[in-house]
């Protein structure tokens, strides 16, 4: 019999409670033993919950009770998520999380504890929801070195991007609407739809396919609060979709990029098509190509299943997952991990003639349309900082930059 | 330090020698320990080749090294392979394969030796090449009942299906062109055109979802040797795509049917937008809903790299992988494993008048083309055993059945 301890009862927690339940029998015979909830910690008020019993209010009688040997964390945040896993890590605990933000900042470090301690720390719940991402790169791609990740992995934009496509709703409609259907936060959506929540997921899945911490305030981000449904109608005479991307690449001396950043996806590319909440992660290892992991990015239920699944897998495997899944810790960097090459960009800027974009950007610029006092063109072959100072150049003669969205290569 | 056997030098053996020397030291740190190459056994002559002192014309030297702990079976076909991976799993050693006709025929067999003997019998890159199906599967969904498997799991087939829809070949020439790409058999390419292959797959891909062996020979397939462009451009005004699907499903009675058809994909489904040699498997768990996992379906290198990656997974974690990674025996049945539901299909019937169309196939029958000689047109809310039963008579009355497409429902 294993007993497990849930912290933080929202939707996730309260879904891990349900999976282990309502698919108790499966669970057991994978996992070997019956799995059985014994304590759920949440400082709010469940006296009348049906499991009011279960409840407590702090860790401390779960590092305690010698029952306990998986602790699930479904808090959400770094404090105080990050001292209640280490002190369940440093008590010998196997922790499954869903915290996103945790493993971001502090993966390497809880990584190695876990290690030190013999038991597991996973996180597939933390990228993609219930898809298996996380799980697929480290164990079954482990014959590879993995050269690129290119994601859609925030649900709320994509839904909102979708709908500016398809449906021709402005950036302002499309946030209410994700927000009226709970996909985006109703006070401050910032963290999806700047970009953050992407920057914290890429973080983790670069760090694991790299081997060492990258950390989400050094990845460049640009989120979709410019985009416009005249954006989504260019893309489309260039036969291509936008969608908010988060990427990582490797070169073979070693050294790395990361970016956050809405981009035009070629139809023909498999990502193109991934619409409304759904996510999907595109993989590239050195000898089998390119893989693509699909499915709902986020839901109770969903992510409940991948953290049931990391359960198991530490009851059967226990700390030797930490062989491949395991990174290094490292200093976060001054500035960002720069994109180094140069790409093909559309642009609008707001106020500008094709005089002044020719102006700013050169002569070669490729004029898509020019409508209600905006222009919209191509900009070949130009690095990430000539974009950048090109932008801080126009901007303090006046023009205002809308929107600067990278075609993304196959 | 882990000494490994490969039974069979070809593609795909070949390819795991290569990959074990290339990742070594990445292959070494998830092991635990150094992983090498002790013996080749083919029964061609390779005295010439660098590594040939490796080479042995039989099993025998193999199985009788107590340092061997690993068989790789990349022979295919079920003998000498059945009688190779039987004396490998008895005498205790771990057995990785490639080989589908195998697993397909005697999963349920090998799998009870291997957890017998307490090794391994694993074979990821049985289905799908390199990209990972079978360990997401059974590990990442341990928390769900599957209920539904759809697929594109026969390369060649697809590569074909997308010349004929893009550029227009016949089927003829597509065949041809796969031939000489040697995507496809240059002898016999039955097993790729009549859906053999595919069969084999999904028989292995329903056995580990629902838990008992499915047969091959049960599984209802139509190939794709009566497509034509005029099947593309119908397809496509439907707003659809035309894939060789394998699928399966599982009510909650426990009743299950499996099929390998062609079919009318719709291009919102994420499964119509995969082209060429890729392959796709979309899984549905009654959890995490629906995850597609998708890759190129072949190759050396790749399904290569998917069977290091199970040699990894046998040393690290050994036999009790099978308490996730297992089905139980069964026996074949009489017939095939019928399709119960009602659904709807496109028809085209080689040489029959509309009136002949609405005489065997009712008159509620959507009317789509008549063009030289052809009537194509939809027949909705149909069962596979009536949509037979119409053929058999049709054909008695000298009507020429050309194509049956079902349409993919998502």
């Amino acid at each position: 019999m294993a007993k497990v301890a849930i912290l933080g009862f929202g939707t996730v927690g309260s879904g891990v409670l349900e999976v282990l339940r309502r698919n108790a029998a499966s669970i057991e015979r994978r996992a070997g033993c019956p799995v059985e909830v014994k304590y759920i910690c949440d400082i709010r008020d469940f006296s009348q919950h049906p499991d009011a019993p279960l409840f407590v209010k702090d860790i401390d009688p779960i590092v305690r009770d010698p029952e306990i040997s998986v602790v699930v964390e479904t808090i959400g945040g770094v404090q105080p998520a990050y001292r209640y896993v280490k002190a369940a890590l440093e008590s010998g605990r196997h922790v499954i999380t869903s915290n996103k933000e945790l493993v971001a900042e502090h993966g390497a470090e809880l990584l190695a504890i876990a290690r030190r301690c013999g038991v597991c720390y996973l996180f597939e719940a933390s990228v993609g929801g219930g898809t298996p991402i996380i799980t697929p790169m480290h164990q079954c791609l482990a014959a590879n070195v993995i050269t690129r990740i290119v994601g859609i992995i925030n649900g709320t934009t994509n839904f909102m991007l979708t709908k500016m496509a398809h449906e021709g709703m402005e950036f302002d409609a499309a946030l209410a609407l994700a927000q009226s259907l709970g996909y985006a936060e109703t006070g401050d959506p910032s963290d999806d739809v700047d970009g953050v929540d992407a920057q914290r997921k890429i973080s983790i899945l670069a760090s694991l396919a790299f081997g060492r911490q990258f950390f989400p305030q050094n990845v460049p981000v640009r989120g979709i609060r410019e985009i416009t449904v005249q954006d989504m109608v260019q893309a489309a005479r260039q036969n291509a979709a936008v969608h908010l991307i988060a990427w990582a690449k490797r070169w073979e001396d070693g050294s790395a990029a990361l970016g956050v950043e809405p981009m035009l996806v070629p139809n023909q590319n498999q990502l193109a098509g991934v619409e409304d909440v759904f996510n999907a992660v595109l993989v590239e290892g050195d000898m089998l190509g390119e893989v693509v992991f699909y499915g709902k990015g986020a839901g109770k239920l969903p992510t409940a299943s991948a953290i049931a699944a990391d359960i198991i897998d530490a009851l059967k495997n226990g700390v030797q997952i930490h062989d491949s899944l395991f990174w290094q810790e490292s200093e976060p960097i001054e500035g960002v991990y720069e994109n180094p090459q140069k790409g093909d960009y559309y642009i609008r800027l707001r106020n500008a003639t094709p005089a002044v974009s020719r102006d700013l950007f050169g002569d070669a610029i490729e004029m898509l349309e020019v409508r209600e006092g905006e222009a919209m063109f191509n900009v070949r072959n130009i690095t990430e900082r000539e974009i950048n100072a090109i932008c801080r150049t126009a901007q303090s003669a006046g023009v205002q930059i809308g929107s600067i969205l990278r075609h993304l290569k196959n």
